[in-house]
């Protein structure tokens, strides 16, 4: 079945994904860190119980024992997304639902008793949260939630009171980036709320140009509302980005030579680290989304950031191997899907 | 017609070209620094009485006069190796005899009243060395040489007294280079009578690892034993280099990976200068070599070389122009011709 991350949705050119995550207790039991090993095992079994009779056409739900999966399947799940990296460090007593399409993933166990999540490909908040609120509805009528009229959902940590609701979307920002205006940027959208942190690379050095986009409020504020609220300023920084690009477009030789260069390299390299893949992918993201590189897919771009992390170049070959090992691999891989 | 860089000869996996030069002047004439205009007028003239009817096929004379010439005209002859730099200096009543396919080069009135000059691709100095000899009866049937019973040939710098030939081969030595045998062979060659330096760059970084390796001795010594000397040590250089690229061959994939990306680089870049043009096209002929790549001719790189220097590129568009010019076309002509 093809991932999510294979699909293309509204502006994937600069939107790489939306995402929606609710967080979830169930009433009259504690929360997760009091819990007995036998009581975390009865939550798994009656969320399974929950979902077994849900009807998502071909795409069909897996119940995963987390400690049945090796090291590197699990923190594959983290690199594409699906589970936290609190998640996979601690697998026992854990059980994961995932999608076919790994667009729906709920982590049972993990810092609250139930975490809804759903991923897609581009701008697609809205659709994202209907399957989301869907599957709420489904485990709620079976397994009665903990919540406060006055509070709203109650969880595991205080920041997640309220709706329980995250929402967020990856952004790719290269203008914003180099014209200098993304830490405008993200002052502006903390006061709105929202929040906006680079997703690769450490310190002030963010990698291939992707950030996260994110709510922050969940108190006073209704599910809608906070997804109304992230949807319109998406939309905004989108236009940011666009007007930061033509001012990149200026000197157009330069451009062009960057990002062909960065094509060229992933076409030809027989060794490419995992940091160079992704400054590549952005530059060459960058000359799609400007019209420079006519023939390179976006959700092939996608789907490369997503499988060649170093779990995922391990899962592909199902065992350990050494960074060289790695991007002798990562390498082939990319020139194999770039040279169709 | 086809230019002689655009053939391929023997070894032409290592040996780029092959040139053979004879200095003759003429007998009861001052050397060219005693000579008024007139007289210098009088021996283009000569010259071109005594090529008159030559017959060489499809390759026919062209009869040069180098002031009608323009400057990036003039070098881009010195590029394709056609004439001496100090030929190009200055123009004035000098004249050029060049063939067709461009192998073929008689300056009159250089440092000698005539340098027959052939060039060959790949190591063919016999037949270079066949053509100059006719070429020098052809001309010494209408005018006598100044020629002495003991010295041989008389020519304007004692240097060339004798033969007053000097053979050379032009050779691309990435390994010897690279495993710093290239200094021993340095020393070797020159007790042979020998000398071998790089052909771009400056100082000690050799550009693109091409070398020319070529004969210093022209007294005491038969034209056809000077070549064969040469050509016995090009053998042996040949063998060498082979042997070092093999020492390479032993991280294969370090190896795989700089030669693809050079290639990926040649063919995607849209600015290049003419040193990242030298050492890309080094890094892939190497590859080319070593059996690596398989489907980029050795003759596309030899007339990458010899078509994208700084006069070349003006040459191609036929005018002046800037640095910044010339590096775009020069990564589109690259482009176009790896691309097919």
């Amino acid at each position: 079945m093809t991932k999510w991350y294979q699909t293309q949705g509204e502006y994937s050119d600069i939107v790489l994904s939306s995402r929606i995550r609710l967080a979830r207790n169930i009433k009259n039991i504690p929360f997760n860190n009091k819990l007995t090993s036998e009581q975390r095992k009865q939550i798994n079994k009656s969320v399974k119980q929950a979902l077994a009779n849900i009807n998502l056409g071909d795409n069909k739900l897996k119940f995963i024992d987390m400690s049945s999966l090796s090291d590197f399947e699990r923190y594959e799940l983290v690199e594409k997304h699906s589970i936290s990296i609190e998640f996979a460090k601690n697998p026992k007593d854990r059980m994961l639902v995932l999608s076919e399409d790994l667009g729906i993933s709920i982590m049972v166990n993990e810092e609250d008793h139930i975490r809804i999540q759903v991923l897609n490909s581009g701008l697609e908040l809205n659709k994202a949260y209907e399957i989301c609120n869907m599957l709420d509805d489904v485990i709620n009528e079976v397994l009665p939630y903990a919540y406060d009229e006055k509070l709203g959902y109650l969880t595991s940590c205080p920041s997640n009171l309220g709706t329980g609701l995250r929402a967020s979307v990856m952004l790719h920002l290269p203008g914003l980036e180099s014209t200098g205006l993304i830490s405008r940027l993200s002052s502006a959208v903390s006061k709105l709320g929202l929040t906006i942190r680079g997703t690769y690379g450490e310190g002030s050095k963010v990698l291939g140009s992707v950030y996260q986009l994110s709510n922050q409020i969940t108190l006073g504020i209704t599910e809608k509302s906070a997804i109304e609220n992230l949807q319109n300023v998406v939309m905004q920084v989108i236009e940011s980005e666009k007007r930061a690009q033509e001012m990149l477009a200026k000197d157009k030789t330069a451009l062009e030579d960057k990002v062909y260069r960065s094509l060229g390299t992933l076409k030809y390299a027989r060794v490419m680290s995992s940091k160079e893949l992704v400054e590549n992918i952005s530059n060459v993201r960058l000359g799609v989304c400007m019209g420079i590189i006519k023939d390179v897919p976006i959700n092939i771009l996608n789907e490369l950031t997503m499988t060649t992390g170093t779990a995922g170049i391990c899962a592909m070959e199902n065992k350990e191997l050494s960074p060289a090992q790695r991007d002798l691999i990562r390498a082939k891989t990319v020139r194999e899907k770039l040279n169709g």
